[in-house]
């Protein structure tokens, strides 16, 4: 743009900036030829770039433009890499600008509330530290090649079921412990240029014009200045919305809402110097992606290889009993490799998020090419495509198992289960995939599965008949020869599950009222989402959160914590005692132990991924912030971190801590108040105050029948009582002039003076 | 009374108006001494008569006049014997008569949310049918006598844990379904004299000035007619509460609220015809209670013996494997009797409802009465009175136990466990006792224990070491002789659990905040309380609700369903095909097939407790209600039964269902109609709106590129968009001088044309 912003904004006429307020149709901003300002265009993707043919499509079911698929969010959620994310942001980027793409809308971090949730494989986790981290390095890539990013769906969309008109009804605290807490972080690490709103309501409000989100916390306490736009018709009321804070309109043209805009700054129900926020806030975005930019990659990246590899560092082995993989060529001669998925795999969920790849791995051709004349690779259909029960197809794999040194079954969540719009119905596997798996593990006790989905899957009923399980997630393009490297020790594993595998549905911490109900949906769960609920609850999970096994071993050392200056140093030593080359997600846990208030058993405060080759030793050192020890408290609408003791827990999963230390910490101590229904406990605990309401009972003591004693039986049952109601209690025939609030009013405002005095 | 009401109202100065709103003292109404209005007596008692000595005294922690105790609630709730409860209902309204009662503060019939609850032992039960039906034959029994009832604590008042300042925080149709239910059916059933408003706030609002539950639903749907009093200082505001519909303030004489009153009505900030209203009320309940009455009681009652009946009706026999009990004199010759509990028995709570018995069986004495010469009883003291631990205790103990035939354990929650103010922080026994059972199971398997406590134990550590576990709750002064009775056979067990007791505390629903939270206390698990839960979440408990074993058996058979004008009648058989008498409660439960939101697995909607002879069989008859079919919908704001499948479910426990039937109900059709943001299915459900629909979209076909088909593809992935937003999405080059809105709005009022036409 020529012009600086100012000077467009003065030579705007009001039509044109009401204009710029939606896009020009459904992929591009509208730009304003007289004066310079170009369109935008932007596509979806949150694992690749899904561009229409043209700007004017929808093509949610059609095919658009080849790109590169890589994992998708809860499939690279589980790398627990943040290098991986920052690279293949880069690589987006790269490829985005290739393809005349300004703005990409993603990535997706709403939490993982339920498994049914139809677009969970689009999201990184159910822990917001994990999201918001690997949130912020994926933006921080892909925004360095001039690539705008799109963090969504801002708020509360954690399901598909008449999300457009529901409202998610989530209590404070878990708003920002949990569903805010990912945005949080990407806002203030990496800065993302927008902001897409998400459908539904938030406490009866739509994200599209909620003051309390948009305006309060985003832009007030979180300082954003980039531009929220809206899910593709998530606007509600346009001038609620522009007053909250949403900038941008899509699709566009939106012809009815210009007219509105203009008529509601004519008729003084819209401050122009409002509507000029916004209009500065997209003028800023179109120059921020029309610019040339410095540190943009030169060289050309292999965006295939670098699928593979994220396909690889994304898969979790959850089960490998008596080291059945990697497969050994010097002991197996032939696997009976079982199931469609093998030749026809799934890479990828359906919806807007579905991409075109450039190219894809098959894992039956991968394994081959490593098999080669050393292992004979035979092969068997499984399942028919429609999930309907084929009994032939069952004996025809067993019988081929039998035959077999091992065999590998590929199975997982039908195509159709998983896709924007539809929430999933169940988490377990089509019931002939079940058959087929205990058929096969039989007759072949060898026997490796390697499930796909993205979302959590229920395997109690299998897997305790299968030694090992490898879980691929969708794993985008390269997930093919991702698959037959690890199976045959190429690669080592170095995943962790994102998201906690429950062993069945019910266990779910949302599980008591899946869907919203007359337009209300209620977060019951709280804060407890994912493993805080498990923990919570005592209640084993089939494979918990952070939960991966390698090739390798790693011994965990020397743990030790220091605070200092509101900071609290905390590092470990990790050394691979195994005998080959591997990768290890270190997991650090925070617990409170003194709060007065219910917080989780613990809650993923930082990572790190290391590699190690063999008897390698490296120390890792986190560095955790006041934050990373604070609740969110509503009595005074803050971050608080309590002083006392904490538990510093270092882990391989959320269930395996190694090591452990208790730390006292100090951030500072609540300064006391009263309020007219403050306990008798709170009175007696300071010792002013206890002075002050041992003179006032006195007083009252002087007047009725039956007189208080502050002893520790009168204490031990009253304390949790309002001071005030022991005086309407205990005082009536005292209480003749006065009222209960008075006499109450005058101790406090003597404690205050006191205080100050 | 000599004058009618409305002559004393016309009589009356607004001072003594004003007065009469608020009792005397602690336990009086305040008299109109000119007038000959005459001030009455009410004094707590869930389980039996708390008279103070004064009227003036608190008197919590003292003792009081003696008066027969009874079983608390949680054990006459296990009962499930309405005509024991309205038996003991009448001969409450004898005694108080006699002591100088007119109104008794009770019964409590709050739903136990969480076992912690500190005043547990005094409610009946975690569901509202066997709550409110126990509790209208009570106050049916007590009224009867000319005793007025208090039906307490109104409402959502399940905790003791700041209660006072603590909001607790219910969805409406929760709060329908579960928390009023009992109260409505005992309005409805037994129309009681007074409701006590409970301390918390509900929703934000105290429960004492709240207008949704005092006005719109006890007063304006509900037509009750009674006195709201407070629970003693739960007024906050004074004018709120009256213009909200609570009448008397308890305790008095809060002169300082006379005041505010008197200044309102000259203020005209409340209308003095809503304080007649009160005044009124407060007349009358004076009326009902000083008007002689014909149907009372002549003949004296044995109160004792009742305590004792009652006693035995409502202990559970929860194990009683290889038929340890009861105690066979032809088998057992010595008998070794373990525990405190039998020679110092808890017969009851703390807090307000604590009695002072009349006398008290003390366990180990009616064992001797009955053991005689022909069985030895001998005893050890087995823990200490603080719960220390003592390990020569259990020593001894098991020494004894080894040398008898076989072992009777007494065990349960130490005395201060559970009181009102104070929740209980376990539902397990003290550790010493735990070791106890263990060492003298260990040495003696012909082990029975007997559990005493008032809310469900959890029992995990020890109960699959023993063969026999009778729950002998808070029974009363009675309950020693009952329990004798019970171990010798002399009284077949009857008794049903009221509520479930689960393997483990974090197993509750509401385990995830046990505690208010800075003022509000969100009821997360919704209407999933107790055995709803349970059932819900696939989790098993220990014991079930509505579980509770007997000397014999019972076979069901022969269950018809049938429905005729809106009832439902459901009849089955019932025989004692054991050898000795014994009493069954058969319990009716129904599960809607259908309902587009989720309903609780089952629900009790009927019971009955036949005794039958060996070999006798009898029919029990159910007629169920439409309401009985309903949920409470949001959407409306009104009990919906919707025409379909019900399941019907007859059992000897929630988990033990013996016969069950399907049947379709019909209660009339939803009337469709459209709004705003129906659904894409919504409006192609009905063939109207379907064809108002599709000529909508043809016109907008002619306009845009992306055109919509109506196949089955689109209606897959679109079904569940508001029509408005597809409109939105796909019509934008359309909608040049229409908005979303305004399309929508012509279709609706189209369909809503066409169907009037």
């Amino acid at each position: 743009m020529k012009h600086s912003k100012e000077d467009l904004l003065k030579a705007m006429t009001l039509e044109e900036k009401a204009a710029l307020c939606a896009g020009l149709n459904m992929w591009m901003t509208k730009g304003v030829d007289r004066l310079g300002v170009p369109p935008i265009h932007m596509y979806d993707g949150t694992n690749g770039i899904r561009k229409t043919n043209s700007d004017e499509e929808l093509g949610i079911t059609g095919e658009n433009m080849p790109a590169t698929c890589y994992p998708t969010g809860s499939a690279i959620g589980s790398s627990w890499n943040t290098d991986l994310l920052h690279e293949v942001g880069v690589a987006l980027g790269a490829e985005g600008r290739q393809m005349g793409v300004q703005l990409l809308l993603g990535p997706g971090i709403n939490m993982k509330r339920t498994p049914l949730g139809g677009r969970n494989f689009e999201y990184y986790s159910e822990d917001p530290c994990l999201s918001g981290e690997l949130g912020a390095a994926f933006v921080n890539g892909l925004q360095s090649q001039g690539v705008g990013a799109s963090i969504k769906h801002y708020a509360c969309n954690n399901q598909e079921y008449e999300k457009m008109v529901t409202s998610s009804e989530v209590d404070e605290r878990t708003l920002r412990e949990i569903y805010l807490n990912a945005f949080e972080r990407i806002v203030k690490k990496a800065n993302p240029w927008t902001i897409m709103c998400s459908y539904n309501l938030v406490n009866g409000s739509y994200a599209s014009e909620n003051e309390h989100l948009l305006n309060d916390i985003l832009r007030e306490e979180w300082g954003y200045e980039g531009v929220v736009l809206s899910d593709w018709t998530a606007v509600n009321d346009r001038i609620s919305g522009l007053k909250a804070g949403l900038d941008l309109e899509m699709p566009g043209p939106a012809h009815y809402n210009k007219k509105v805009i203009v008529e509601a700054v004519a008729a003084g129900q819209l401050e122009e110097a409002q509507l000029d926020k916004t209009v500065r806030r997209i003028l800023e975005l179109v120059r921020k992606t029309t610019d040339s930019q410095d540190d943009r990659v030169q060289a050309a990246i292999d965006y295939h290889e670098l699928a593979r590899k994220a396909a690889s560092e994304s898969m979790v082995l959850l089960k490998n009993d008596n080291r059945i993989l990697p497969i050994d060529a010097a002991k197996v001669t032939s696997v009976a490799v079982i199931g469609k998925f093998a030749k026809q795999p799934r890479i990828q969920g359906a919806g807007s998020a579905k991409v075109t790849p450039t190219c894809m791995d098959i894992p039956w051709e991968e394994m081959k090419k490593i098999a080669a004349d050393s292992i004979a690779l035979t092969y068997a259909e499984g399942y028919p495509q429609d999930d309907s029960e084929d009994e032939l197809l069952i004996q025809e794999s067993a019988a081929l198992a039998a035959k077999a040194d091992m065999a590998v079954l590929f199975v997982g969540q039908p195509e159709y289960a998983e896709s924007e719009m539809h929430d999933l119905t169940g988490i377990e596997l089509p019931l002939h995939q079940v058959k087929l798996i205990e058929a096969v593990a039989a007759v072949q006790p060898r026997c490796v599965v390697v499930t796909c989905s993205g979302t959590a899957l229920a395997m109690r009923p299998w897997v305790q008949h299968v030694p090992g399980v490898l879980h691929s997630w969708l794993a985008g393009q390269g997930s093919g020869r991702a698959i037959a490297d690890i199976l045959f020790g190429r690669v080592n594993p170095s995943g962790k599950l994102s998201e906690t595998f429950p062993v069945k549905l019910s266990d779910n911490p949302s599980h008591m009222r899946l869907r919203g109900e007359n337009g209300k949906l209620y977060y019951r769960e709280g804060m407890f989402v994912g493993y805080r609920y498990y923990d919570r609850k005592e209640l084993a999970p089939q494979f918990p959160f952070g939960h991966g096994l390698s090739f390798t071993r790693f011994a965990y050392s020397n743990l030790k914590a220091v605070q200092h200056s509101g900071q609290v140093t905390v590092t470990c030593s990790v050394e691979n005692t195994g005998d080959v080359f591997g990768k290890e997600v270190v997991q650090l846990y925070v617990h409170d132990e003194e709060c007065k208030w219910v917080r989780p058993e613990k809650e993923l405060k930082a990572f790190a991924k290391l590699a190690l080759e063999p008897g390698e030793k490296k120390e890792v050192r986190f560095v955790l912030e006041e934050r990373d020890f604070a609740y969110y408290n509503t009595k005074y609408n803050k971050w608080v971190a309590e002083t006392g003791y904490f538990q510093l827990m270092i882990g391989s999963s959320s269930r395996d801590i190694r090591i452990c230390e208790r730390l006292h910490c100090h951030f500072g101590n609540e300064e006391i108040s009263f309020h007219k229904f403050s306990l008798l406990s709170d009175w007696l605990s300071h010792p002013n105050a206890r002075a002050i309401l041992e003179s006032c009972l006195e007083e009252m003591n002087a007047h009725v029948k039956d007189k208080i004693r502050l002893d520790d039986e009168f204490i031990g049952f009253w304390g949790d009582f309002p001071a005030i109601k022991i005086i309407q209690m205990f005082g009536q025939s005292w209480l003749i002039d006065r009222s209960p609030d008075q006499v109450m009013e005058q101790l406090i405002q003597k404690f205050e003076r006191e205080r100050h005095a």
